[in-house]
């Protein structure tokens, strides 16, 4: 059985808040960031596409060259410990190599594999309809790496280090800035998302939230 | 400080893995799913949107209705303990009447909404580009909903609660049905992805993930 408590968990996620000014002098253990990672690489995906890359962005001058174009972090890029840009895999159909690499993953061969193939197809194609459009089948693999998003973000609290989640950059600035330093590749990759982590350098307002009531429904 | 050690944290995550099969005899306690539900409502989404429903479906008709076009929970839908569809927000577009209440929720007024709104603007047009298809914009709501998801599993393993995230059945058929149920109004909500909570039925075969040298870089 597990040692945790619920408690002690509702009080790291109440505790938790975007955080926009980080500590300067306080950096994150080199064990403690390892673990944030960790629970990012065993972090659920469809399928166990796991369609994801985690660039952990320490070097002054790439952060300093992505400033001006990350609004959203303008505060927090230049103290925050950790800055990871989280990237998605483009064009993860079915049929792409990259898929391969999810079949070989669950030691499908042959006749198994065939069979997982025709479910994926169908899956993407007629059910969840993400061959639609490239950009369909680029926010799928992003939808996946929320979820590690998530639990880095809330792994990070449960042991007292705080984050903030960033959408606010232009997408496309990101991404060529990215590709000129050869960081990735922008036919296979895109960015998702990024994030910061360290110690936040104040407290925090509360937080405010939709009632439980407002957002939960119960079909009994 | 927290009092909640790393290692018990990842012992959690790497027990976490999709349930397929339930112990049916054991139910959630009511206390457990209410924490659940509560680290869902506390999850963190982009500026403050909370664009995401959660129904709980512990009606056996319904559940069988969803049944036929929910391959994905065939094998779990009649044991697991609970059952949860989650909504997101459509045509979440700054100007709506939806954003109107996220800036409400931040107390934003005057001036002070003026700029909130111009910044949503760009935002949502220039930068992360999502008000090119409806479809990108419903996807960004479902993005935030993914993160309220990870929480939830996370959350539920790090109390010895299994779960598994289901997008393997037919989008517009569970639309369909939740609509003909008055579950959902269509031209507000869309169905994001599903989940179930239990207790595995049997232990699972260890997960296969990608090493970390795969999917992490440093920029040192």
């Amino acid at each position: 059985m597990s040692d945790i408590q619920k408690e002690s968990v509702l009080k790291a996620f109440q505790n938790r808040s975007a955080t926009r000014a980080y500590d300067p002098a306080r950096k994150i253990s080199d064990g403690d960031f390892a673990y944030i990672l960790e629970l990012a690489r065993l972090s659920p995906s469809s399928v166990g596409s796991e369609p994801w890359k985690f660039l952990i962005v320490q070097n002054k001058e790439l952060r300093a060259k992505l400033k001006p174009v990350s609004w959203g972090m303008a505060t927090q890029v230049d103290d925050a410990s950790h800055l990871v840009v989280v990237l998605a895999k483009k064009n993860a159909r079915y049929d792409s190599d990259f898929f391969g690499g999810v079949m070989d993953r669950r030691g499908l061969e042959g006749e198994a594999r065939e069979k997982a193939l025709a479910v994926y197809k169908k899956f993407q194609e007629d059910d969840i309809r993400i061959t639609e459009s490239e950009r369909a089948l680029f926010d799928w693999a992003c939808k996946q790496t929320y979820i590690a998003l998530g639990n880095m973000m809330s792994g990070a609290a449960l042991i007292g280090i705080d984050s903030c989640p960033i959408e606010g950059f232009e997408y496309e600035a990101v991404n060529r800035i990215l590709a000129e330093e050869g960081l990735l590749d922008p036919a296979e990759w895109g960015v998702s998302v990024m994030v910061t982590f360290g110690y936040r350098a104040k407290e925090i307002r509360p937080k405010s939230r939709k009632p439980v009531e407002e957002i939960v429904q119960w079909v009994e």
